[in-house]
């Protein structure tokens, strides 16, 4: 048969892909290196109810198999695999065929292969896929970005297999090529923050309040219901409901390591915020605190060694009930602000290379399938499209007014959290992202006389236009003339 | 004459690196690319008492005036620069010459053009030099990084030239080719940290505490006194004490424009810990403020937005000696958790380029000449010189216990700042950098479980050795086994 379109690489991700595409009735071609998994691909589509997938011997016989122009999308190991597949692939490729390469890939691979395969007339596509294996089989959110004319040939598959909410699929154009891997990348970012604030949030709630697992599960899926409805908030209530079998004693969550692995992705967001000149302060303490949090032995050690708060100043009043709605509201707001500041990431690179994405469209994108979903991004999608340049989520009103409502709970969390020496770096990260973010006299000015002092960097004045030095003291009069100055380094 | 060494680039910090050279004795010869500065520092040189230095018309009667092996210094820009310089110069050198390059340049960078020379026999330095124009007169911290055999032909001519301190000068050698540069964006990380500590420890004071520009002045020059002795504390009193001109009314300080402009090394420092998953929260949150600062219109806009702490919740009761006191304990502490950070990146660095950097030695060096010269650093070099392979500066137990020592002041502080709503991301991510990592277990079990839920990532456990998974939900049974989900990017 003529297939609509190949799936490459048949990991459980690239498997669980090709059944979704397969039982929205697209016919699909599926290859991979070793033909094992093509058979257990096959078998699961007959499983399936014969779904309309076949298997390939090999790339050429896998290229042969598919309609023209031809639509693959790849799914392997991000990197080398990557430019091993596409090699093999375009031997057999003409103008106007199709790449869509769906792995979590360094946004400037995608570009570097885009140029390669542009001199061949072959499109390529770099598209964001979140939702893990589940994800891919039921309803994916899919972040494409690529030449437009490409799109539209496969727009038809991704918006029928993303995950559908109430306005549509999970899938739409992003921008040109580059932008969807990195809208995933910082999707990836946002997820660490999302991670992370839950983990303070469920560590006061142990180490200050003493709940039990089965307490804090009650919260969470109570907490599924309101405000902050997500999936990682679903599945927080699940784990920690979740009893240990290997023990039949307590629950499983106790007996994981506290060490946390991590993909680039998130490493990626940070450094890229550094290069955009974005504070991106949640995300980041998120990521230190899986480095940290892989330096057990070390932490045990320190334990040791360095000393928690002496117990006259834990002595801050705790109540409970009020505490618990206070670190909903702190989870809330802060959350908010670690969104802030991904969306910024994608602003500022959207803004450098001219991709034009839509903010909008990447929270409505981020609705349904992927890791982040969360019934606040409907709050965004609308305060973005309200408008669209916007320079930053907390300034539209209405995001800005649950912040401002949630601010005297946010900071009593933090009081509590510092009194009882429990780590919150990433809540303490955006409520100093919001408190500096909303004053409009920051202590720069010193930091920027200290430079002028020593560098001689000069200055802007509050009172009146033009570029300043001061000769702050006697031995500053003698260096020389202030444009001299301002060419050095040091 | 036949010249000990030559300097190429004679922006200031040239011009005054080389008559600090010739100040010392050494024939100095100095080119540069327009011949009116080369006039200008000759003239210099004649000013300060017939210093022994020459000025070249071009590339080759510069290097034709070199005695032979060649020593090169170069002080022009970072990047293409710094490669036309190489490239011109080459032309005339020979085996066994040696070039320095002085700049704030990527380590990758220096890491090429040594390869690129090596191929001729021309040895190549990458030095970080710090303390602005006037260190470069008068003693820089020098922080050379290249092949030991060049090194020791220009170490006279260093050693001489840094700043000197009591145990020598602040001049060493730090490792191979790229250690020097990386040794000096860290230092430079550090800088960024420690000027933002100051900031914020100064928001405190005038707008909780409401002091004046002299009375901060005055607790600033008392606190260089003692344990807080450097040279940026110093500056400070200096700025804040400095009346200003322009208006002969107030304080220079307080007409500065807050927005504070950055040079690539902060940046990179933090890129760079994000590579080597090390967390640098304190010298980040730093960068994050410079961004923040930059976005003046945007906070001009929020402040009108976005709301402060009520009221009610400001009065917290605050004793104005008891805060100064504290702040003097918070900004100790805080900033001996900064150089934690940065040693550890370079640390991390040193392991995996087999550098083999002496922390201890890095130490001494930044205690004189440098921006970051400060009273500390010699207990910092102690305690890396109790302990070479320490993994952590704030487990050497004196650093611990000065730590230990000033942690309630510290947490009363960040209390008071959030109370009253003034940011202290730097002080805040010092206080939850040392709370994470005293920590034996972090909520990091919970991480690694969502990780195990969404994406089959596994988890070790702390009961047991070996790698696990758990089917958290039915809907998990039937995802297929473990080690192929392993393989799963998403």
């Amino acid at each position: 048969m003529s297939c609509d379109i190949g799936l490459y690489g048949l990991a459980v991700m690239g498997q669980n892909f090709a059944l979704n595409m397969a039982s929205h009735g697209f016919k699909v071609c599926v290859g991979n290196r070793s033909a094992s998994k093509v058979e257990l691909t096959v078998n699961r589509a007959k499983d399936e109810g014969n779904l309309p997938l076949v298997g390939s011997v090999n790339v050429e016989d896998f290229v042969s198999q598919l309609s023209k122009p031809r639509k693959i999308i790849i799914l392997v190991m991000a990197g080398k695999p990557v430019d091993e597949t596409i090699t093999n692939l375009s031997h057999y490729l003409e103008k106007g065929d199709v790449i869509v390469d769906g792995g979590n890939e360094w946004f400037h691979n995608t570009l570097r292969r885009a140029k390669s395969l542009e001199a061949k007339g072959i499109h390529f596509i770099g598209m964001g896929i979140s939702g893990g294996e589940e994800g891919a089989r039921n309803g994916p959110s899919l972040m494409p970005g690529g030449p437009k004319v490409a799109y539209d040939l496969i727009e038809p598959i991704l918006s029928k297999c993303a995950a559908q909410v109430h306005d549509g699929p999970c899938s739409g154009y992003l921008g040109p090529v580059g932008a969807g891997n990195y809208v995933k990348m910082v999707h990836n970012g946002i997820e660490y923050g999302d991670m992370q604030l839950i983990g303070e949030v469920y560590d006061i709630m142990r180490n200050v309040l003493k709940l039990s697992n089965s307490e804090m599960a009650a919260i969470f899926d109570e907490w599924n219901k309101g405000e902050l409805e997500s999936y990682l908030i679903e599945i927080t209530s699940k784990i920690l409901g979740k009893e240990d079998d290997l023990t039949s004693e307590g629950h499983v969550v106790d007996y994981v390591l506290d060490k946390t692995g991590m993909k680039g992705t998130g490493r990626w967001t940070i450094q890229e915020a550094a290069e955009r000149s974005v504070a991106a302060p949640t995300m980041a303490a998120a990521l230190d605190s899986r480095y940290i949090s892989a330096r057990k032995e070390e932490r045990v050690k320190a334990s040791t060694i360095l000393k928690g708060p002496e117990m006259t100043f834990a002595e801050i009043p705790v109540h409970k009930g009020q505490l618990i709605d206070d670190l909903k509201s702190a989870l809330y707001a802060a959350k908010v602000c670690s969104y802030a500041q991904g969306l910024g990431i994608i602003k500022s690179s959207s803004d450098d290379m001219n991709w034009n994405i839509n903010l909008s469209e990447c929270a409505r994108l981020w609705k349904g399938g992927c890791i982040i979903r969360a019934a606040l991004l409907q709050k965004i999608q609308d305060a973005l499209a309200r408008d669209a340049k916007l320079p930053n989520l907390i300034l539209d009103p209405v995001i800005a007014s649950e912040i401002n409502e949630r601010t005297a709970a946010w900071r009593r969390v933090i009081v509590v959290a510092v009194g009882y020496g429990v780590a919150t770096p990433s809540l303490s990260a955006s409520l100093n992202y919001f408190d500096s973010y909303r004053r409009a006299s920051l202590p720069a000015n010193l930091t920027q006389a200290q430079r002028d002092f020593f560098g001689g960097h000069t200055y802007e004045r509050t009172d009146r236009d033009g570029v300043f030095h001061t000769a702050w003291t006697d031995a500053h009069k003698s260096i020389g003339d202030i444009t001299e100055r301002k060419a050095g380094e040091i």
